[in-house]
């Protein structure tokens, strides 16, 4: 713990009665002084979700480490199992982005990223094209083109792993990644692998939405932001936006209205996983915003 | 044609070169005044779409009726085939609303018809149980309990159009209405049946949408109101609108903000209908709002 | 405090370390079983706010009453002054909704209310002018009609409270009252009037809105919830929502779109309200939804 | 004129009968082929508005420029006075963006810029501060820095204008410019500079908007995208948009999201009036979209 800025400390566990009580008494015999606090409890699943936001005051040099330790350790005695205890520091994150073509999503990212508005550090920006190295390159980002030609699946995402391996990265952004991954490289990073789809979950999974948002007449278009897991589309949502559009929009002008929602919530949804606010509940969220 | 309140002509015709100017040239000719005109492209169909709402003056009594017929006719031999040509006045539909239980899209459609802000006039009141009688009395409008029970869909359909016959309606509103219509019955109101789908197509189609929502974890719930085809909830698109929601809505609570928006697409969807706004092109609506 | 139905607690007060778990120490001696809680910190007031809900289990019968005073004055005991404590049930609230010529608030209101949707009782419809009586009566509900002509703002008002004040009313609900109402008469229900602005405020504050909007040419336009204070329309803000429209629209379609987000908005904010979820803070509010 | 790209034709004129089926006349004479026509007639100026895309094909190379002269002279000799015939091709328009320190607005329209969906080509980035120098510079456009310091505002417009006469420019982006600009400076710029505004107009016009929106505790915060004009923040609108907020957010958190909304306001604006959908009505904007 550190005596200038927050820390968060998100916490879930089967529900029982007093768990406010008791965390919250923790928390003040470490001398936590809470900023926010939010708490919810899934009826379905009966578990309980707290995040709470704090600063530790008067705390002598080089104890952080010891007490954070300490203090994560009680509370895993005293909560219910199984139950999750994590600490963690704002925008301490480390990421990359897997892109393949569009350009939208991965401009909308650097931009943030290059002045500090993101909530986490870009370590590096990875494709399957190159068409992007140069957009990427004039933010002073890396950027490795793995090519995926003449390559099996798992050649191609051994290849991947190896550039990703060495930047001991948190999450991965797939920003318009236009492959599927499989299983196995989505199992090295569970829960850490955020992704933009391009419509309205569940409506138009799989290829050439605006195509079948156009033949269906739709009047209104989204972006789905969420978590991905081994079901195509399926994983659990973090945001969704939408943008309202007519008969005059032809497929092509669905995409380009689509692309605008699609950055903005990309941006929205990291934002909220970088600064610790979403919980994962079965294949459902929580997000506390 | 009246000398007094605007009149709304509808043209769609297959495309070609000067169909603008020569049917603007028509109007003239009638001695119509434009007010708005609006036309459109499909150019997947390769069809021309126009709507022209006009006002004729200076015109001798009892000369309307053989002059709105003459302008039609003139039309008709001018534009190439298949064309449909449709004069209308705003305000003039005769409706009857279908319900079930839920009262909030019929009361909200009571409530405006009773300050003539509907632009239809409510005939009828249909369902196929009592529930909603007393507040549909309340507004003074015909109400029909048509019980579904120990009767084949056949059947309970037969006693529906022998209710609803002797109006002699121009559509059908289906406001919440909790059956299926079978192509029998839906074959004679072609085009003239409109439904509220309690979600945001093409998602969650079919039975307890919301609960479907719930599972899938959603952040935005939505809903659709349509023209009624053979294919159930695939219609042509009117109207959809949305509500942001998150982690706290439970099934039901997603159907209480789910009525709020069903009430107000529907009306919205009505609007456009009955001042004679949409055109049907295939499976999609042209809107000119 | 009784077995079946959650109570709201409503704590705000002076902030101070430790809060949280102080207050959901005393309710667990008092055998609560917390439902939800929120709490927020307003950093520039330096004032703590906390809404739980929460059931209390195997109680004695008849105890209720003694049990709830027992909890509020344990709480009052502890905290740091000024608090305010308050022990709720929702959906106990008495209302009027004061009206004058405009039925789309009104009628909402009643269509919910009718359904057991408000979260409120409707003890008595008032209004200046005699239009919305027989509305008001196909629902069942007491209309008063208090003319304002020829009577000085303060024989109305006396004429207005002589009419309400039998009533023991929780909450005036003012649904398109266009009235002025005097600090006096507002003095009676401090924080406790809710009026609905038919403007994005604070813009286009005063009479006639909907021309201002129209030759300020805007491309939105709004409604806005708010608590009812002496300067007009200067109180806090419950709930705003917007619709966008676009350069067809005269003065009369804005003020038509206007009325759908006035009603619906309104409808939010009373729900917001008498489910006790909304504190004030200063001249803003803190609403846990 | 050009067989290839299609054109825009802009036409507003008192309003008159005939006016859509006369101009309609000279395009088929002209051999245009119209692809989409909107018309609108502003009742309050008695003015009638109308935009055509249109192509020309079968055209002997050489003979567009006099023929597009030909066919703007004609409708001049056939349109009542004063009219304002223009004759347009999207996407032609050249452009600078003025701006001060803060990035977002012009990160947007850089990113867009350097993958060709601004509609217009970016010259040069001028800026009183020399902060966004580095940005403008990775995607390789000039960057000037005009700095204000010691310099009167005519001395420092003078310096801008140097820097800006030589481009030859269609139109003044002002990304977040926060100077004021003298009549006589927007004078040389009539109806073609383009601002953002920082809420939504007309609230909150002048300094530290989000502050002022902080307290008044609105629930909406909003941007604005309009022509500049002598009346500070006074000009015809473009665009507006919104998004919610809560309680929660203090005004540097306003600001942020204010941020967001901005950038897309901007560029939505942008790309109407690059398409020549924009038409200005006194001091309200006609939008064909």
């Amino acid at each position: 713990m550190d005596g200038q800025s927050p820390q968060v400390l998100l916490v879930d566990c089967p529900d029982r009665r007093g768990l406010i009580h008791a965390i919250t008494g923790v928390l003040m015999r470490h001398a936590a002084n809470i900023l926010t606090n939010d708490e919810f409890v899934d009826r379905e699943e009966r578990r309980f979700f707290m995040r709470s936001e704090f600063v530790v005051m008067d705390r002598p040099e080089g104890e952080t480490e010891a007490r954070s330790d300490a203090l994560v350790e009680e509370l895993r005695g005293l909560l219910p199992g199984p139950a999750n205890v994590r600490l963690a520091r704002a925008g301490h994150h480390r990421i990359a982005v897997l892109a393949t073509t569009e350009h939208h999503c991965l401009g909308e990212l650097l931009v943030r990223h290059a002045h500090a508005e993101l909530g986490a550090s870009i370590e590096a920006v990875v494709s399957n094209h190159a068409t992007l190295g140069p957009l990427t390159g004039q933010f002073g980002i890396p950027f490795h083109h793995v090519p995926h030609q003449g390559l099996t699946r798992e050649a191609h995402e051994a290849a991947l792993q190896q550039v990703l391996a060495p930047y001991e990265l948190d999450y991965l952004v797939l920003a318009k990644y236009m492959r599927i991954l499989s299983p196995a490289f989505i199992g090295r990073y569970t829960d850490r692998i955020i992704n933009i789809h391009h419509s309205f979950l569940p409506a138009f999974v799989g290829a050439n939405p605006y195509r079948q948002a156009f033949e269906r007449g739709v009047k209104i278009i989204g972006a789905t932001a969420h978590f991905v897991t081994d079901a195509l589309d399926e994983g659990p949502i973090i945001a969704q936006s939408i943008v309202p559009i007519d008969h005059s929009y032809r497929p092509e002008e669905m995409a380009r209205a689509g692309r605008d929602v699609e950055k903005i919530v990309l941006a929205k949804a990291l934002k909220l996983v970088f600064e610790d606010r979403v919980f994962l509940s079965g294949n459902r969220t929580i997000v506390f915003d």
